[in-house]
């Protein structure tokens, strides 16, 4: 069993109801005996949905299943199960989707274009249905409105902690509430990774407009964490509004780029950043959380290429991950991601220390200053490139012993 | 100190002698005192050079005055130090090449535009040429035809084996001699990482027949392998070809397209392919040589930049150093490649073993089978992407815990 991470919150969020949402989790016995690995939530009617999905050229059965059905954007069920991520699985993982949308429309009471799907785990191991489909009636009777913890657990892989986020913000004066639930750990990368993000609003917002607010955002939130560079075959994330505000007054909006949007779409990206730096909080093995911050980049593109280009770099991982304030890998890393750098004009800063100045390291720059900031938990490593003015954040953790522990024995 | 690599030679190859190159080595006590770090090579005049330099944009002092000139590719001596890479140490660094060139063009009577110069080790601390030009004049008395593992020895960094490689070929029937050494270990990527390979050849070849020749064949060589993604700042790839051998009647040859290069030019690929997996198989921590074929690509590119996501992806790798047959992270690094594949005729082989076929687990596919083969020291993983008939293949090795104590404490 894998360490708890270091970053575990010591208690965790509670979430309040959204109005419409109603969630039920079980173990259904798909990997693990006795862990809750299945998850159902059900919508009233009329909830809309907007979603991200993994850019794989080897996505999962169930990733299909969604991209499909996200056209038309209305949902009434959710089914994820965690033990098996039916990827890999030919025409035997195309008919357990099927099957489990089928028997969850039964039990939702709804067409299965409106039931949504994902399955996190093992890659290529076939996905038996028979397993946990009979279950989905149990769970759509015990469905409740306050059942997030369990729900955040049954989606757990080799996550450490349950990861749950809210927020509250306002659509033309009316109270609005936003909740998530994430899984991370491993294979999480530029790409969204092995994770899946469920998110959870009484906004009434049509589906054309609820992608058009949802999918920028994941750029600054879920694609701009990396664990090990590793993308997933199965990430997803999915918003779900199910409009139960317009019972209090709020409006039914058709647009996304309105301003009335503009307070949730502030709390959806805060509550989406925070469940994206649970996830990097909880990458396999970590023993430090790491902000690289580039500035001074020709584009935004430029300055995200060079921030995950030194976030994934096995050799700053390790550096980090042994408090050694190495620098020098850093420019290594600035320079092998092949963007527009002006190597003289080079800065770089650990936290408030100035480390390196004009292409070389800064004259009042001394190592044991730098050795004393790389000890603390939480690190931030900025890097002026100094061609531009465009600039990137990424978030990532250290690469540790750990990271390896976990990842040469997951299947034994 | 690390332990020595389970690849490494029971006995060093001895390396004839190739006429017109001279070797010396000694420790200057630039990082590890006692340690042999400085290298000179001497060449007899008329000697051509060609070679291959790191793309990272922020290229340390020495590769910049190599570019400069490779231009008009002529030779008389090569100067190499270990134990601090002379990159990004800004003007400093500039004027401690200035200044080796000066004194190397000294010992070896000949223009300051005929010495060529690497550095290899710490990024970002200064190099003090005062450490090692007093030395010159010595190593330049000194130098031996015979002394190739002394000059192989000098390079080293982090290796645990000095990497040494002869062939023979004939150009016009007149027997020629090709030598290499190189230093690998860390920082090994696509882009030759910290790689140093330095190649003596007796052949009579003209600059931009030379590069001609050798230029292509790095792809398939040094830009072949992979040991942690990470490219550095001062790769460098140099051929040095003396003419000696016009002595024994061999022609000088003035273009590189020519058929009576054929020998020379596979005699070439082998001695630096050979160099190539010494490098990768003193990657650091490694224990086990993987070879990544893949075929069945849209182009070569396409093949070349899939295998190097397979290479490349911390969780194959680790999988490998667990000696678990996890083909589902396989089909993972291929859908997070980008390039064109079709999942649904997805193939992959361990050796002779089919695991997957037809975009899923293969019928007969058993994991014990895939367990046993696991448990070898050199794995052979084989994917077919089934939409066309390019190919290529990578080479690395596995991401063990040795590779992550090594990393974390090189400062230290």
């Amino acid at each position: 069993m894998a360490k708890i991470s270091p970053f575990a919150p010591q208690a965790l969020t509670e979430l309040p109801v959204v109005d419409g949402v109603r969630l039920a989790a079980c173990a259904a016995g798909i990997r693990h005996p006795g862990r809750t690995d299945l998850l159902l939530a059900l919508f009233e009617p009329a909830t809309t949905v907007a979603g991200v999905l993994t850019t794989s050229k080897t996505a999962s059965a169930a990733v299909e299943w969604c991209r499909a059905h996200l056209k038309h954007g209305m949902a009434r069920a959710l089914v994820v199960n965690s033990g098996n991520a039916n990827a890999f699985t030919g025409l035997r993982g195309r008919e357990a989707v099927v099957r489990t949308a089928h028997e969850a429309a039964d039990v939702a009471e709804c067409l299965e274009t409106d039931v949504y799907i994902a399955s996190t785990g093992m890659i290529g191991e076939p996905l038996d249905p028979d397993k946990f489909v009979g279950l989905l009636s149990d769970l759509a009777r015990d469905a409740a409105p306050d059942a997030y913890e369990a729900a955040a657990r049954a989606i757990m892989t080799t996550d450490t902690y349950p990861k749950l986020a809210t927020g509250k913000c306002e659509i033309d004066g009316v109270e609005i509430t936003i909740n998530g639930i994430a899984k991370g750990a491993g294979m999480i990368a530029p790409d969204m990774a092995t994770m899946l993000a469920f998110l959870f609003t009484d906004a009434a917002i049509e589906p054309a407009a609820l992608h058009e607010v949802m999918a920028p955002l994941v750029t600054d939130s879920f694609n701009a964490i990396t664990v090990d560079s590793d993308t997933s075959t199965s990430d997803t994330a999915l918003l779900f509004a199910t409009g139960a505000s317009t019972r209090h007054g709020a409006p039914r909006i058709a647009r996304g780029d309105v301003p009335r949007l503009e307070s949730f779409r502030a709390c959806l990206l805060e509550v989406m950043t925070n469940l994206a730096h649970q996830i990097v909080k909880d990458g396999e093995g970590l023993s430090k959380f790491v902000t690289v911050k580039v500035t001074g980049a020709a584009t935004k593109d430029a300055a995200r290429v060079i921030a995950k280009s030194i976030a994934n770099s096995p050799l700053v991982k390790t550096a980090i991950a042994g408090e050694d304030p190495n620098w020098g890998r850093v420019v290594m890393a600035v320079g092998k991601a092949g963007e527009a750098a002006d190597r003289d004009k080079l800065a770089i800063r650990f936290g408030g220390i100035e480390v390196a100045k004009d292409g070389e390291m800064a004259p009042g720059y001394c190592e044991q200053d730098g050795a004393k900031y790389m000890k603390r938990q939480e690190i931030e490593i900025t890097v002026d490139v100094g061609v531009g003015d465009a600039s990137a954040t990424i978030w990532t953790c250290d690469l540790t012993h750990d990271y390896i522990s976990i990842n040469a024995d997951y299947r034994s």
